[in-house]
């Protein structure tokens, strides 16, 4: 595979994730974290309203759930949707060097800070990502406003 | 009470979670989120060791405690060390409009990020906090090294 299939594949399973947290009724954004030898690491999905935690953004989640280890700066994050400021912040204090987004239209997160700090960015503007978070912000505009601090 | 008397004591209840997290192991560092009313609506410290979460630093465990509210922008946070840039990050996505650190002599954090976003900044240079923090860095730099990303 390229690395471009091989990050279409990836963003595939933050989607599923994505598409969990929808079904149960919270925010449809997911991510995996993806070690140099091609194996998901850890994945999640925005828990806000499964957990009434703010800080639960996908890229926290998951963050969270690869548990404590020493390896961040071999790891890339895959996330659904542009990182927030929040986000961005998390992975940066773990020197991860590489983030694949699905989409950045329906929001653009804290993306100067990643190039900034010299992380590659990625931008896949995948269809299904976009899809989906559009249709959650139609439905839920005021839960959508809270995720994002307004 | 003045301003400043008023930040000593929310920084002293801070520097309270920060000691009982030394205490059980884990890294002293403490935080507290106060209202526009004086009243403490969250606290926290770091839970990295205690429940194995490398974003379980004491700023985000705060605000995770502090639950979904849109008051945010009514909030200061008190901190007893310079916030990282996932702290201020955090923080910033809230925008928490005041944060009042402990000291940045052990770490200096991304307290450009928040000068930047015209957030008030305030260092007590707290005699405690630093005390604490140099401590616990010189009995276990190991520990603080991977709680910084290193």
């Amino acid at each position: 595979m390229t690395t471009t299939q091989t990050d279409q594949t990836f963003m595939e399973a933050a989607l599923a994730q994505a598409q969990k947290s929808y079904d149960e009724g919270g925010l449809p954004i997911g991510s995996v974290l993806v070690s140099a030898a091609g194996e998901i690491v850890a994945q999640g999905h925005n828990r806000r309203v499964q957990d009434g935690d703010p800080t639960a953004h996908a890229e926290v989640v998951c963050i969270r759930n690869a548990g404590r280890r020493r390896d961040w700066p071999e790891l890339t994050l895959y996330s659904t949707l542009s990182p927030c400021v929040m986000c961005t912040g998390t992975s940066l204090l773990f020197r991860i060097p590489r983030v694949v987004i699905g989409e950045n239209e329906n929001f653009m997160g804290a993306e100067k800070l990643f190039t900034n700090e010299g992380v590659e960015l990625v931008n896949l503007q995948h269809a299904g990502c976009i899809a989906l978070m559009k249709k959650f912000i139609e439905q839920k505009p005021d839960l959508w406003n809270e995720d994002i601090g307004l």
